[in-house]
């Protein structure tokens, strides 16, 4: 299976790098291949500078070797692949999304561990103004995809999300959610379901993507906007930079592995501001946003 | 002694706010007090947009309360006043400052701890382009302070500090480096020096600050420079956002001890940009001073 999952994950960055260039309609990605010393390596595909997309990067990487000590205390080996995208529109008014999906196998070198192999991912929004309608069509999309597979898991999911994209020292959640998983398909977490199944549903989370951000960019690529609105997304970026260097685990797993740094920290926006102790005015739009910000809404309606 | 520590950091707040409003002739610092949850608060002094200075923090800090797990292990409570400040000048021809002095006192609630109390710090500083002559001077300042306390402490204070302000996933210091030091006045590392010269130690590291710096403002502030160098300071800024976020101990304390978020964060830079596997040209004035950006650099001919 190992070997199909790697072709899903390296067909998928296609069909992604593809779609994104056309709804940018300008720029297009550059390659950049690279091998990691420690065994394996990855393709990093980066697109700056476009009609629409100001930086992007959808990495695919598959990489292996000794398991480093966060993921394991008994000696053993890890495989892990899988595709992590970030794009940073240039218009405030397009969200900033994120997706990782990834398998993941550690096998014991010696007595104390099984061979386990499970699989990780998410996506998430952050909009630098909530639009509702764009929020609840979002959590919808992934709903359906999660409710193929088991009931539990959309609300399961979304709410780790909530958990997991959750800047503590702010009191903020990075966006509006959307999902997150991890150790799916480990047998002590499984539900019982196979991890071909789980495997399947990696793969509707993965192809949920494309039709739907790109339906994002097409509504609200032609908003208007100003200074004001460009100036909130600068600093809603530096949140969103806060977030990674501080708190994800794909970023430190990805430094702690010695992974190639500038494939990592793709992720961090093209142009960020900090201000201090900045303030939205009362019943502005920003505020509302901010109020928005929380762990616990239910975007779908029951 | 506690009061007599808490009275120079106050001072020495009012007095290198009061320097810094003369070097940049335009801006004034504006104050925020505020209250920590815990126990104590502080004094937040920030200046923004000003002739020089494009945003600076200058902050006075006293806070106590239970320790957190990773200051002890056993039930204890602590104590901690300093001063930190940071600069970001509009220029990139004016390096970046750090500075921190701070005192901390652990006190056990049983047995197993023994009251200690300590002095720590540093100054570090990041130039854009790293000019020589500037670099030796600040390194020369540094020596002389601590020269009158120790002769290891120097050497022992710089190679803490090219160690510490080490960015691991770039494989670059954050700047041509300065002191650092913990811990000091503390029973085990003490070199028999009483806690008392310490203090005067780190009131000697305090006083440098502003003639030294104010120096290298007037110095450079008045040189020349385009839209490559604006665009090159940018690009180091990332770096130091990246320094603070991830490896910073000050930033995580700050965070961890429920501190005032934007008062630990206003050391971030102003504007920030993340530019995709950005390689200086050879020979430029850029490469040059990425070369410069290594542990162990003598600047300090003997």
């Amino acid at each position: 299976m190992k070997e199909e999952i790697v072709a899903y994950f390296k067909n998928l960055q296609d069909t992604i790098c593809k779609g994104l260039e056309q709804a940018d309609g300008k720029a297009k990605f550059a390659e950049d291949k690279w091998v990691r010393e420690g065994g394996g390596g990855g393709r990093t595909r980066v697109i700056q500078n476009g009609d629409v997309i100001e930086k992007g990067g959808v990495n695919f990487s598959e990489v292996f070797g000794p398991a480093p000590a966060f993921l394991s205390k008994s000696p053993s080996s890890f495989f892990a692949s899988g595709v992590s995208l970030v794009i940073h529109p240039g218009s405030p008014m397009i969200p900033i999304i994120h997706m990782n999906v990834r398998y993941l196998r550690l096998e014991g070198l010696d007595q104390k561990l099984k061979t386990s192999e499970w699989f990780g991912g998410g996506i998430d929004l952050t909009p630098i103004y909530v639009d509702e309608a764009d929020a609840t069509y979002f959590h919808q999309t992934l709903k359906a995809a999660c409710d193929r597979f088991h009931p539990s898991f959309y609300p399961e999911f979304k709410k780790w999300a909530d958990d997991y994209f959750f800047i503590k020292h702010r009191n903020e959640t990075r966006g509006i959610g959307g999902i997150f998983f991890d150790h799916v398909g480990q047998d002590e977490k499984s539900l019982k379901i196979p991890l071909g199944q789980f495997f399947e549903f990696v793969q509707a989370v993965g192809n949920t993507f494309l039709p739907m951000y790109s339906h994002l960019i097409r509504k609200n690529k032609n908003k208007p906007f100003g200074e004001k609105e460009k100036q909130w997304q600068l600093m809603r970026r530096g949140r969103y930079a806060e977030f990674n260097l501080v708190y994800d685990r794909g970023t430190k797993f990805g430094l702690e592995t010695n992974g190639r740094t500038e494939s990592i920290l793709m992720s961090l926006p093209p142009r960020v501001t900090w201000t201090y102790n900045f303030v939205p005015e009362k019943n502005s739009e920003e505020e509302m946003t901010l109020d928005m910000l929380k762990k616990g809404i239910e975007w779908v309606k029951k």
